[in-house]
């Protein structure tokens, strides 16, 4: 199209140049996320804007704050919606709890806890890295020999870590925390609404989220929770938190029953947020969890059906997302495209050490069913074909068997 | 609703505690934004959810820059939409162009003015402000006396302050700019769509808007852009850029030709901003502007017949948005409830020394109709009669001669 020159002043750009309107193909979201919507979220999306101050917004707040203390397992008053995606809930966690000069000590196993000690120090902090190694959880000990017996502000751990497959087991990480009197964070991305979420009974300070993932929601939020103790943290700060647009005292101002103008809020994605956490309620959360393990396992079934194996030891698996090795000779990103082209499914790749050499396969929230576990199968056998592999097994005939089993 | 104790592990609310879907009143959004919306705008927004990395998707992103640099008038390479709220867009310009211990000189003449101060200080620049009235424009002079010769690498200004309804005469301060030597930064967040914004016959070197105002697209993302010059001071900078979730030289990488993973983009806002950028060109640019100013000529002109007065004098006033003195004897929170239950009606109330005593109206975007402005007429009417008010004229009569003029 048309893009004006210095000295053209204002620019009409021909209709004729113009773009048409969208009509973006229907995918199946099987990667790690977005992920498949439920069409009342979308519809929700639609709904007619209110003004940010609207009395009948200020309502809809308050019930999805009450929904967000739901799923996240916690009464913790300072429990929101940020206005940006997961990555923005990871920023305004660190921006408001560190202080230039803080000691952060933070297990690094995959993309999102690197991307987490990345941004604490960009906050300020002297960061330590428990590095364990991508595609397992990290223990304890691995967290004391790191901490060696130093002073520590805060520890922060990610619970499913997206970009290799892991669940971290929480409690032995907090018990960490507390040995060492430091704030304890912790990365729900990829977990609030597919695995346990308790955020109270296992004593997390701070946790972000984000709405693409298990809550089967657009991209756009990050939901996120404070302690009391996180929340006096911020109260005691010596320095300004260094975003305005995060500032969670400012922020807290309208959350809060104060009401008081801070940013105009993506109102239309608050809908949307909405309506999956009152679908996901709805269901019950204890029923959502058994729905998440009961497909992955069936895929799993499956997969081995086709030569495929998970990367991740079971006890360390997610649910929500299933990380595959790429067998060898298997052109990763051939057979991606022939997935999203023959089938219109999307699954991911893999990202650092993994890029080239891994699959990422989401069975989340709304997109957790038998009917995308068999067509997953199904299209993955069907680009495993197209690379001439020739496959052991049946794996429908194999999720069959998991789902009476 | 339920919310859990400490000890109660996963909980499931019963499903009679839950919230009802929404459905959000139909407003007249008559305020500072958000504004009135088009039908497909919405619709777009409820379109299938695609991945961040479909190819689908990055033609979107692709559509998307070109549409932006249209209306911002210019050609620069790196314009995008932030993934946040207008107020996003502020901070990415900030934290990415200013160093600790830069000088910034920045007019505050409203709440936009008064908060880009702010920003740039959590930034690290030592700011010197230009103060000027509340209801003004600034002079080029102020700014020269502000600077008193001293040294600045960065001038900000506001093109059109929401709190106040001023439109800011741009040239002459981007001319002292140039006298300091500086990088000029645009605040367009009430303009882009609804005054002539040309960055690059200006030598505009960071701009950022909203969606929420003239573009007529729900709130959550911040068109911005940037000249080569910023691009290369962003090149040169010692310091890492303290936001990562911001950071300029990261997100190129996913909006450039890299396409690289950065974040997971607020995908279905991108659907509605790709409408309304449509929409915005199909119009054309100068037909849009020439409609927002007939507009707001009527509207100005009926609210004489109602005793009432903008606050800003003509040649500096926006079309967009009028801001209008409360008369004396008017309760200001009662008339905006009255409009808001009697006729679905929202105006915004006064920021700051402003609060309680300015009305602001706006017709933005597809807002800026002769239905809204004789609505909106007849709305303010109804309330001041709801209050006893006698009315010194006729309202629709005055817009309609204002029309026919």
């Amino acid at each position: 199209m048309a893009t004006p020159t210095a000295t053209s002043g204002p620019v009409t750009s021909p209709a004729a140049a113009l773009p048409a309107a969208l009509e973006p193909p229907q995918r199946v979201l099987m990667g790690p996320g977005p992920s498949v919507m439920d069409p009342a979220v979308l519809a929700a999306l639609a709904k007619p804007t209110l003004g940010h101050l609207d009395p009948a917004f200020l309502r809809i707040m308050d019930e999805l704050r009450a929904m967000l203390r739901a799923v996240f397992g916690t009464t913790n008053h300072l429990t929101l919606a940020m206005s940006g995606t997961g990555s923005a809930g990871m920023e305004t966690c660190f921006v408001n709890l560190v202080e230039p000069g803080d000691r952060a000590l933070i297990g690094v196993n995959g993309v999102f806890g690197t991307r987490m000690a990345e941004v604490a120090r960009r906050c300020g902090a002297t960061v330590t890295e428990v590095k364990g190694e991508w595609g397992r959880a990290l223990t304890a000990d691995q967290f004391r020999a790191a901490a060696d017996g130093g002073r520590y502000d805060l520890v922060a751990v990610v619970h499913a870590e997206t970009s290799t497959g892991v669940l971290q087991d929480v409690p032995p990480i907090k018990a960490v925390a507390d040995e060492l009197g430091a704030l304890f964070l912790l990365d729900c991305v990829t977990s609030l609404g597919g695995h346990p979420v308790t955020l109270d009974a296992w004593g997390v300070d701070a946790a972000y989220s984000g709405t693409q993932k298990c809550l089967s929601c657009p991209p756009g939020l990050a939901p996120a929770s404070f302690s009391p103790r996180a929340v006096e943290r911020i109260q005691r700060r010596k320095t300004k938190v260094a975003s305005w647009y995060l500032d969670l005292s400012l922020i807290q101002g309208y959350w809060g029953e104060e009401r008081s103008y801070h940013h105009t809020a993506p109102i239309n994605m608050l809908y949307a947020l909405h309506e999956a956490l009152r679908l996901t309620l709805q269901e019950g959360l204890d029923k959502r969890y058994a729905r998440h393990a009961l497909h992955a396992r069936a895929f799993v079934t499956g997969l081995a059906a086709l030569g495929l194996a998970p990367r991740v030891p079971l006890a360390e698996r997610l649910n929500p997302l299933t990380s595959i090795a790429v067998p060898e000779g298997v052109d990763d990103a051939a057979a991606r495209r022939y997935l999203l082209e023959a089938y219109g499914v999307e699954i991911g790749g893999g990202l650092g050490p993994m890029k080239g050499n891994t699959w990422r396969v989401g069975l989340m929230g709304a997109g957790s069913t038998r009917r995308n576990v068999e067509l997953g199968l199904a299209a993955l056998a069907g680009a495993l074909r197209a690379q001439g592999r020739s496959l052991p097994g049946d794996p429908l005939a194999a999720a069959a068997a998991a789902y009476s089993a």
